[in-house]
């Protein structure tokens, strides 16, 4: 049996993003930037693709810019809203994604920003004190604070975080690659001034993302060339890509409280066998409550063993199982989890991150269940 | 009929490239990053890609970074290239693409660099004693100047512009995104320290791209976040652009001769005809000089003529030919060009880009000097 359970990487697309985009493989090849009729129709793919996705998260078509991915789109919101609002200050926290992370410690070494750092907890809970009082020595700032983690799935107060940051005029960036497509963004109400998509977390194409910037925060772009995304984004647009991406947040608007009913079930069903039969089993950051965390993430801390230590996915992949690593470590051969570093999770134990789809079912959930339990069998 | 003579801005893909690609759209959906076998068959295909890139270009594949487009790689070598390396100073030429002239422009108006232009005379040719003036006197520069220029096709000697490079301590970065996949660059000869490609233009997908940046002149990432490409560019890969592109470059490269041959007796058969039928006819550039120009470019210089003035696009639209444009104005409407206005060409004249590929035939060539006649006959 194969099962994928490492959805929070990546996920398989959907066969109607991939009918969607084959026709701007085979037949409509034209540039759109070209204004004859080659072009043209290519230009209205995009311009529909655009208007498509402003309307799915109530914004203005020219507030959303297409990207090569949620890096590219984290890196563009973060590096030159830096440079256009002539920010010195920026404020993340320690369990971002690397994304932003190392995109915000090249800021600082580049000497444009001093960096500080939230405080979380040890299930990675955010100081929202602390912020405040960041936010406040520090007038203007950049606050770069993901909306859901995509390691322990610990979900964030986005209109905790937004309000305290226009409070204190900051410009507030999000990186919403985990909940994009999984949850409704409203961008009217949001208090964001930038969030961000990679098509490929919600069964769209790698290689395809998203930038929203709020009208009234515009930013310069962060690649230069031609007048492509209304002179954001220089660079022949990745035309399947622009396609595959507005019809999976299409289709992934369609359903969204059944994928998540139906998510959320096997999430449960997980939690509910795993503490059942694996004696001494926790769950890292705030993934088994239902409420705080993603409905399709769940980073889960086996008790020590010998037989599995260093070795766990390892051995999962040899029951066809794949799933994700994190442990708190750091060896020479894996630089270990940086998210579970910072809450302290021991090293002795292993975590694996698994993370759902709708395309998983409750037969890959118990079949999961038997490896571990088998895995775990001599300890259990 | 529908004739495609716009190929310099994008080319219809390959078949076979499609072939290639949809594997991993259907079955292979895996992150290469991840461990397991889901991912560990998708970075097999991205590794294999890179080998095959390297090899045809003579190069290593740790030398070889895939991007966005030629855009983005335009913007790496540039930036970062500046970065890493401590330059002061840039040259250039006032008829590169945007993806060159305006990333130079902004590291300028950014305090990076002062920025220095290469003169060009009336058919674009590059003053080379120019450039060892300006090498001279700012040793260490950044040198970028293109391969071929994508509006008239000339074609400049990399080897005399990368050994001056060379002799004054420049970097040298060359923006190859014309002549990838149409002319062989041996990279153990060329001296050059980096070039670049976009997919689309050899019949590849478009969003594809890649970087190639000599072993000894490393440079930073552009693109900040997880270890992807080897640390060079972090974001999930467009696995199907890695793979698509690879595959153009192959096919590219398994016939390329002949592919030559078909396309350069299409545009010498135009240009005969053109002579022969449109009375005051002239070319731009070198376009006309096949040694000197692409084999893939005709910028045609047509003689005033109230009917088709700022509409011969257009006109030719209407009649089913798509190909773009270039006048030397710079009206409200349209930019115009900066190539055609560097070259001081005339405003009065309407100029046309006609490019090439591999799929066209003598019937295109036929129809549209059929159609131009007609267009141009009250003035025969
Ligand atoms: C929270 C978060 N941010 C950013 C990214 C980067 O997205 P991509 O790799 O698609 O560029 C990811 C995906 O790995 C992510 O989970
Ligand atoms: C010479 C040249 N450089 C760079 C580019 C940019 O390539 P892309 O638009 O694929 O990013 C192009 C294509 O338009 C080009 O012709």
């Amino acid at each position: 049996m194969k099962v994928y359970l490492d959805n929070a990487a990546t996920t398989a697309m959907d066969d109607r993003v991939i009918e969607a985009m084959i026709p701007y493989m085979k037949e409509h090849y034209g540039n759109p930037s070209s204004v004859h009729s080659h072009g043209r129709e290519v230009r209205s793919a995009i311009e529909k693709s655009r208007k498509k996705v402003a309307e799915l998260l109530n914004a203005s078509p020219s507030e959303i810019f297409f990207t090569s991915g949620g890096t590219e789109a984290d890196n563009t919101a973060i590096v030159c809203g830096i440079h256009t609002h002539g920010i010195k200050h920026a404020i993340t926290s320690p369990i971002e994604h690397h994304a932003v992370l190392h995109t915000l410690e090249e800021c600082e070494k580049k000497g444009f920003i001093k960096l500080s750092k939230v405080e979380v907890d040890k299930y990675g809970a955010l100081n929202l004190d602390h912020l405040q009082e960041l936010l406040k020595s520090n007038p203007n700032s950049m606050v770069s604070i993901m909306h859901a983690n995509n390691e322990i799935g610990n979900i964030n107060d986005l209109d905790a975080i937004g309000n305290l940051s226009k409070e204190f005029g900051a410009f507030f960036h999000s990186d919403t690659v985990q909940t994009m497509g999984h949850y409704v963004h409203d961008l009217k109400s949001l208090p964001v001034d930038s969030i961000v998509a990679g098509g490929h977390k919600f069964h769209g194409p790698k290689g395809s993302g998203f930038l929203y910037v709020r009208k009234d925060k515009k930013i310069t772009p962060f690649i230069y060339g031609g007048a492509q995304e209304r002179n954001m984004r220089g660079g022949t647009e990745n035309v399947i890509g622009i396609v595959g991406i507005a019809k999976a947040l299409e289709l992934a608007y369609e359903d969204m409280d059944g994928h998540r009913k139906h998510v959320e079930g096997l999430k449960s069903r997980f939690i509910d066998q795993l503490k059942e039969c694996i004696p001494g089993v926790a769950f890292n950051g705030l993934s088994a409550d239902l409420d705080k965390s993603l409905y399709t993430v769940l980073n889960v801390s086996l008790p020590p063993s010998e037989e599995n230590s260093g070795m766990l996915l390892f051995n999962l992949d040899l029951h066809g199982i794949s799933a994700s690593g994190g442990s708190a470590c750091s060896s020479s051969a894996t630089v270990g989890s940086h998210v579970l570093r910072a809450l302290g999770a021991s090293a002795e134990r292993d975590s694996v991150r698994f993370s759902f789809s709708r395309f998983n079912t409750a037969d890959d959930i118990d079949y999961t269940v038997r490896v571990l339990k088998e895995l775990y069998s001599v300890i259990a």
